[in-house]
């Protein structure tokens, strides 16, 4: 009996999603299969939707951690109050012609806010630790770091 | 003088983008102009991404509520751990290719979820308030509901 050899050049990403069962449900065999196979179908969207948004929360971390070290290099208080008030009135608006709750959109608004305030301080604490303020650091450890409070 | 005639035919999500003000900070006067200048730039990507979540997260909850009519019709339950567990687990995965911290692709997820679960019971509530198991409803006011967990 020889071993396969493992095909390490596949990345680990691959790897990963192979892991991933878009079947996996506490419901199988106590449900229709007709009923699950719409079911099914319907998550593959969800799936779909939910990778775009990682990618896309990805993206507008890097551009928050942008303004965080601009932030820090010149001094500038982390919170805008002003452009805070804007924003929320801003995604309000544009939830009602997306038909989501503007409620909703504000609490989603509140809760990157609150994330990216949280890892404000790193920024902050890191570029004063390095006392370099004309070189932009490669930020604190985690990479989803941000100063701009949304 | 004559009063200008009000333009009743444009949409008045146009009006309320054009109430948007993308220079509103409380920062204003108190900045170098050209810092100011470069924090509007990377504000105005920041705001295209907003916009595009928003949308985003509309078409996510217009799927989640075709679950929440199809598991309200079939008296399906709400929740399914082990569809949960391995969207979790997807997320973290698709969250560390993206150099997003996975605790907060985690947190991200069930964000959403603890929405969700918000709005089915008022979909489930309707459904059987309707006695029409076999019509899907327009769904609970509001229009973001949804009774698929994740």
């Amino acid at each position: 009996m020889t071993e396969q050899p493992r095909d390490d050049a596949r990345p680990e990403s691959a790897e990963a999603e192979e892991d991933y069962d878009p079947t996996a449900s506490s419901l199988k065999g106590s449900v229709d299969p007709a009923v699950m196979q719409e079911l099914l179908s319907i998550r593959s969207s969800i799936d779909n939707f939910d990778a775009t948004l990682v990618f896309l929360l990805a993206e507008r971390f890097k551009v928050t951690q942008r303004v965080g070290w601009l932030k820090a290099k010149h001094h500038l208080p982390p919170a805008d109050p002003d452009r805070e008030a804007a924003q929320i009135a801003r995604l309000r608006r544009l939830a009602e012609d997306a038909q989501l709750d503007p409620a909703f959109a504000e609490k989603f608004l509140n809760f990157i806010i609150s994330e990216v305030i949280r890892h404000h301080q790193a920024i902050s604490q890191d570029h004063h630790a390095r006392q370099k303020p004309d070189a932009p650091t490669d930020g604190p450890a985690g990479g989803a770091a941000s100063a701009e409070q949304a």
